[in-house]
């Protein structure tokens, strides 16, 4: 597939962090925010701008709050044409604050908001497009909303600065047909923005819903290296990059990180296509029951986990 | 997706054992063939029945060749309504024997061809379709015929006993939109006969590519437990059941054969989402190339590996 329009996020930094509390080390950015330039990627997600009242430093990386200073640091010195992003949820705005874009290393400020919190979301776009940033809206845990709330979260958005606007199969719970029927619903009430896709890998649809939206058109695709996310995980970038033609596009560099990088975290730390996350996505619900479970002594007990899940929900 | 005509095979024993020289202990196979039934599947591929000529008694296990016998003894007791499955490969076929059906324990043989082989597939059909068993043709490594060469072939089948025509895609090379033309391709050329789809996984498609196949009608659908096959392995059979929502299907049963069967086999013997498997399936090539840099001590040198594939094609 090659459209030039289609623009591949990394969100190895920012969905990759809710597993370790986003302690990566500088080392293990730097790198990866080589490896990325080295790939022509287009956006690499350096974390969260979180808020320190809500987070305290103490119990988290430098990434959950990805401060402009911190970022400068790690990129100093790398030539690249990697734009850079960072999330922000809409529902935990305090006391952030966000310098004007051309004093940032910051490119595109991404808002993480769920339908009800759209009013808070479509007020950081506001304030943060006045800014200079690219800004989009991702909305999440989409398995779970009607379409009418839907439908007028699209509308709102429609009117808005906001440049691209994310379908966010938060569960891992949605088939191909829904994601083409998703993308294209976005695409009909966001005239003239963008649409993106970001899944997560439960059942092992990631990539084949990425492609889905692709084809019906989603321009921004989110992936991550080896997959790395909460739970499941993402989309593989490898796979994105794979499958995308762009000449600009280098597999090696991502080969060697996943190799040299990936390889010795998962180590450390879990994620990929483990039942209990499998369980969670075919019942739409949020990982959090299977994150849980894989921390106690049952946890490959699959068939009991399911048993559990289903009675819950009953 | 609910649709009466869909039937679903486990490959696990066949497709698994082509990473253990088929060598599964018989309470493994027992104990596969009491989960499949409680859940429901319809059918259960027990391996191949190849030559003993070919493949020497001293080098394989049992499941290399099904004797009627030998399935006859796993099955004895158990009550099931799961019918039974072999393989044989239209291009391997010497010494072997097939009893009338109505003598044997095994309901269907599937017939594993390439498109240059086509005759000597169709000859197999003939001779076990007239001694009473069902029939499948199942056209390997479909990603690399030829569109003409693949009409014709279809255009024969057409006109035999055959029940079944599946679309394999061995090198997990295949995205969804070369999968709904090929699935299209067969049903207009194979009227009145059912078209099934075996995937594997290279890149992560396996399950949704099999959806994909479904969407457009291929009513014939193989998984595996816990995605078991060859280099990156299968659709995962636990997957399909999720998927599937014909109320026979339970998917219990499975999880649990996983959690005490599959997870300390995976500990002797590797599948799954590995990057060497990977490379080869976006450069639609044969996995055994990744297959026999896994047994180096470089097997997780991906970049480099990946390298010497381009070399070597270029």
């Amino acid at each position: 597939m090659y459209r030039e329009e289609i623009k591949v996020l990394d969100c190895t930094i920012r969905d990759g962090g809710l597993i370790n509390n986003h302690y990566f080390t500088d080392e293990f950015v730097r790198e990866a925010y080589k490896a990325l330039s080295k790939s022509g990627i287009d956006y690499m997600e350096f974390g969260y701008r979180n808020s320190k009242e809500l987070f305290p430093t103490k119990d988290y990386g430098a990434w959950k709050y990805c401060d402009d200073d911190k970022i400068s640091e790690i990129i100093d010195g790398i030539e690249s044409n990697l734009k850079i992003s960072i999330m922000v949820d809409a529902h935990r705005v305090k006391e952030q604050t966000f310098a004007p874009c051309h004093e940032s290393p910051v490119d595109m400020i991404r808002v993480a908001t769920y339908v009800k919190d759209i009013d808070k979301a479509i007020d950081l776009v506001n304030r943060t497009s006045d800014l200079g940033y690219e800004t989009t809206v991702n909305i999440m845990a989409i398995s779970k909303e009607s379409e009418p709330a839907t439908v007028e979260a699209l509308d709102q958005l429609a009117k808005t600065a906001v440049d691209v606007v994310y379908v966010v199969d938060s569960f891992g719970a949605l088939y191909c047909e829904p994601i083409e029927y998703l993308v294209k619903l976005y695409r009909e009430h966001l005239p003239g923005k963008e649409v993106g896709i970001h899944c997560h890998n439960n059942q092992q649809l990631a990539f084949g819903n990425t492609i889905e939206g692709i084809i019906h058109n989603a321009n921004y695709v989110d992936g991550s290296l080896h997959g790395i996310g909460r739970g499941p995980g993402n989309c593989c970038l490898e796979l994105l990059v794979g499958f995308l033609k762009n000449p600009k596009f280098n597999l090696s560099p991502i080969l060697k990180f996943i190799q040299e990088h990936m390889l010795p975290l998962r180590e450390e730390i879990e994620w990929g296509y483990i039942i209990p996350y499998m369980v969670t996505g075919i019942l739409n619900e949020h990982p959090r029951s299977g994150i849980a479970y894989r921390q106690t002594d049952d946890k490959d007990k699959y068939a009991e986990f399911y048993e559990q899940m289903l009675e819950a929900l009953d």
